[in-house]
């Protein structure tokens, strides 16, 4: 199995083509503007000396990477000559500052040049994965293979200091992501060191005691067990989901069955013990980590954008694993909802955290309880989550499509309206899939090509197609040289119920229609809005909010009307009102408001 | 209107005599005994050097006040010679070590001596407030005037420092407590400058920018307004309601209209707004303090034992200020639930924070919010609560009556098995209460004496005399001579529901008997317990746990038999068993264990 990237599809229109329109429009300027001010780039001129203002960060190499990253993606897909001369600019500057040995680091060469690879917390290495995906994006994009050649040049040096010489003060990254940028980096160059490279990092993690800042257990960095006997999802969410994106790859590459299991059973615990109903992770701004099962407070959830995004990542790569339609929902539970959800509707800012739920006037008085912002923010102090969002969206149709050439099976996981070409088995094949969704529930596949079979995911909403679903999720349509295959899934309004294991969620539905979870926001309903009882039996009215540019779901529900005493023998009695709820992927566009994902019943 | 005081009541039977014999036989000694352990009796030596262990702290006095106190209150009851002979030898150092201006502390008279009066949050005034009540206590006991007579020149010498001499660092005590002690000190010595002292601290209060520490703002200590401009409870919940308590009393000995507005003011936004279902106050732990209206977590509750004991105090003080018996009603609610909680059943522990529900798996995980201890102490660091407990047990008949002389009408506000003797309008009354209460309504209370009215407060929870209960809570009975007065108040099992603003207990019901408030242990129920759903169209049982030696509730219940997946489109089958509900007060009494006032209801 093999993933078909994202390079080969076109997206022609609807939810997704919208969203990288606003990227290409408007997030990629906006984030490059910020990053400017903030002196991201001028960190790559290697003139900063104390006393200067914006001192470079251990984390501003991986911003600009993901940038680049992303303005790369959006290059790949159309011409944008001006980003492209932007890029090359802060190309020449990197490679201009490279040390002859192949290191670059923006932070350590002119901060601190004698600490090179001396504090396993302080994300060289993460820098170093991020600055080698872009440079595989770039030279993917636009074939100049200046900056893949000279991170390829880091990537030998790294290679030198932690295996060849062991000069490194660390084993292995305290936060992980070079694991799999150097499968990326082997698939491009073709040069296998990189994923033995790889394969080093995730066989020694955990093997002695790695610690990495004086108040982290080993566990905020995975490095609590060997990876092959890992079956917890712990510490740093980001790391973690990171780390086992890499393992599942080495896992792919090398036929590992200890760590595919490794693999199996993290994702399991994630997504059936330490997931949030939106696709979020992180169920504490303590470590920013994981915590125990079952334990996913609404207000105070840590879900970090950049974790949605690795679980996202990491679901992906399962996907070349097994055929399982179970890592396909949860790409799709994230991308239109916790994923969704961290940028705002005009494009221009973002969540680092993306609660399920905010009561404003409780803010101050339980600051440290309730510590998500309730605003997104154009920038951060560690701004990884607004260039990683970017990537994501230029690159969403990386998530659409696998390919099993040898029993010419094409896997189709995600359905966004878009054309797409590639080879298999020798001939190439075209796919056009016609459809309206999220909103809609119909899509259209017309395949051009020598006969195979296509396996079209069933969404765990949809029960239309129970009859002719396989075990694995799909439905498997044989077609000749030319098939057009038409579904409709017929989304619904479903209501969610979490695992009574869940504290806090107790009598509380989550409201769907199709893969899209929605929440009730202050300006449409009456407050408070956690004392909203949704009528179950009455319809829900599918709609559109103009202003906001989303579909709405209005229903009958209840609250209670006050009778003004604390404690009552009697309860206030019920009056009904429209409650309108809103995609959660579009809350707090209307300013600091009281919103609830899961919502009482009557 | 005027107080009965306890000295006059003889507790024969039943709850409170069995808890004042367990403070009487355990709870005496081992608050003392912990209290040596730690060295607080020791600083009373004045011998303590830097180097050497038990450094003196600020809050030491009023912990040995309270507990002198405390034994004053037994040996006024019922002869202690031994403890009498032990007070005496404290009561020996005290005046020993009391510098000749009438200064005593013995924090700073040993370890800065040259910082008296200086730093407004060091509790020195608070201290004095304590010895001043712990001597006036004695003295009433015994009859031995030293104490208090030391006592008396150290709040002169108050006076002279913060009224006449104007020599202090600041105007008005960092937590108060004096204030309510010298309007004692007035009337058992019958000298008004007492009073005028109190009245000069609570009338300078907020009339400029005080504060304390750095970061506690001005409402942290009351200080925010003017007393009599005060509308809503602020800042840590203790010192509120010790100045609230001084207020009334000053409201009550001037007549004075303003102060007594505020006071009814306050205690409404408490009591409506601010406050526990158990009777708790303090919603966080961030300065021990009120936080905003509806504002009630009840893991987090901060609920100090010595904020309920203050409420109490307040409220039998707005007693005397006018017939209303929503007063005794708190302080029912109180003794019955959130400050009985305060104490272990065997009487040798106690509780800081009395928190509403326990969830141990989640406590290691959010530290930080989890903050209330799940388990009773010995002592504590800051040891204010055990003394304060045992103290208000020993005195707690000081709540069973009001008299007003000129009307000749005897207010029976609390019911408890005892024999009361005092003075009206020259003759002596005698009442004799003879009740189960609270575990049965019946109370029979014969009264001898002079004709009087008697007013007896039907408890809230009552309807059975709702036909002849009178606009202020209260039934008047006229008396003859003598006179037998029978009542049931029929105590049944009522469900108590919050206002819908209060966020956290929607769809959730607390379950009362008469004034006891139970709650869902883990040793009795099936987990978790937050999913337990009370059936509340099956009848409650009443029963009798033998091993707690306390009344039992058990009723059907339901719980999800979880499914085994996180989110699921249908709701997790539920099954039924035998919940057994326990009152609040007993819980903790088995070890660490979930726990929760608040349930849902099928």
């Amino acid at each position: 199995m093999r993933l078909i990237p994202f390079g080969n599809t076109r997206i022609k229109s609807g939810f997704w083509a919208e969203k990288q329109k606003m990227v290409r429009d408007v997030s990629i300027k906006s984030v490059y503007d910020r990053f400017a001010d903030t002196g991201r780039f001028s960190a790559l001129d290697f003139n900063w000396k104390e006393g200067m203002p914006n001192r470079p960060h251990i984390f501003w190499d991986s911003d600009i990477a993901k940038w680049i990253e992303s303005a790369a993606y959006l290059i790949h897909t159309a011409p944008e000559p001006e980003l492209e001369k932007t890029v090359d600019e802060l190309v020449d500057k990197i490679i201009a500052h490279q040390d002859e040995c192949g290191y670059f680091n923006s932070y350590f060469d002119v901060v601190e040049p004698n600490e090179r690879f001396k504090r396993r917390g302080d994300h060289e290495l993460y820098c170093a994965g991020h600055l080698i995906e872009a440079a595989i994006a770039y030279y993917n994009a636009t074939g100049k293979r200046a900056f893949l050649d000279a991170m390829r040049r880091y990537a030998d040096y790294i290679e030198k200091v932690f295996v060849t010489d062991k000069s490194a003060a660390f084993q292995t990254p305290g936060h992980e992501e070079i694991e799999l940028a150097l499968v990326k980096l082997a698939d491009v160059t073709g040069d296998e060191r990189y994923l033995k490279l790889s394969k080093h990092f995730i066989d020694t993690r955990g093997q002695k005691e790695e610690r990495g800042y004086d108040w982290a257990s080993a566990s905020y960095f995975q490095s609590h067990l060997p990876c092959r006997d890992q079956t917890t999802a712990e510490g740093h969410s980001v790391r973690a989901v990171y780390l086992y994106a890499g393992m599942a790859d080495i896992a792919y590459k090398y036929g590992d069955k200890a760590l595919e299991k490794a693999c199996r059973t993290l994702f399991e615990n994630i997504t059936e013990r330490r997931m949030y109903v939106t696709g979020g992770i992180g169920s504490t701004r303590m470590g920013e980590a994981f915590t125990v099962d079952y334990d996913l407070p609404s207000i105070t959830a840590y879900t970090e954008s950049c974790a949605s995004i690795g679980l996202a990542l990491f679901a992906r790569r399962m996907q070349l694993l097994e055929s399982d339609s179970r890592y396909a929902d949860i790409v799709e539970r994230i991308i239109y909802n916790g994923f969704m959800s961290s940028v705002s509707l005009d494009g221009k800012s973002f969540f680092y955290e993306n609660p399920l739920e905010i009561i404003p006037s409780l803010l101050e008085v339980h600051g440290e309880i309730h510590y998500p912002a309730t605003q997104r923010q154009e920038v951060f102090g560690c701004s990884c989550c607004p260039p990683n969002i970017t990537r994501f969206i230029a690159s969403i149709a990386d998530f659409m499509y696998t390919a099993d050439d040898e029993n010419r099976v094409i896997y189709c996981h995600q359905f966004m309206d878009s054309e797409t070409r590639f080879e298999l088995g020798g001939g190439t094949v075209k796919l056009v899939q016609q459809t309206a969704y999220p909103s809609d529930g119909k899509v259209k596949i017309s395949y051009e090509g020598e006969a195979c079979t296509i396996a079209v995911r069933i969404p765990p909403w949809c029960t239309v197609y129970d009859s002719v679903r396989e075990d694995d999720g799909y439905v498997y349509f044989h077609a000749e040289d030319s098939e057009v295959i038409e579904l409709d899934f017929e989304p619904t309004v479903k209501l969610i119920y979490a695992d009574p294991r869940v504290t806090g969620l107790e009598g509380r539905v989550a409201v769907s229609y199709g893969p899209v979870i929605y929440c009730a926001e202050e300006p449409d309903n009456r407050l408070p809005i956690r004392d909203i009882r949704i009528d179950t039996e009455s319809p829900f009215v599918y709609g559109f909010d103009k202003s906001l540019n989303v579909p709405t779901l209005s229903v009958r529900a209840f609250r209670h009307n006050s009778g003004g005493s604390l404690y009552t023998y009697g309860k206030a009695p019920l009056e009904d009102f429209k409650a309108v709820l809103i995609p959660y992927y579009a809350f707090a566009n209307r300013g600091e408001k009281e919103m609830a994902v899961w919502l009482m019943t009557r």
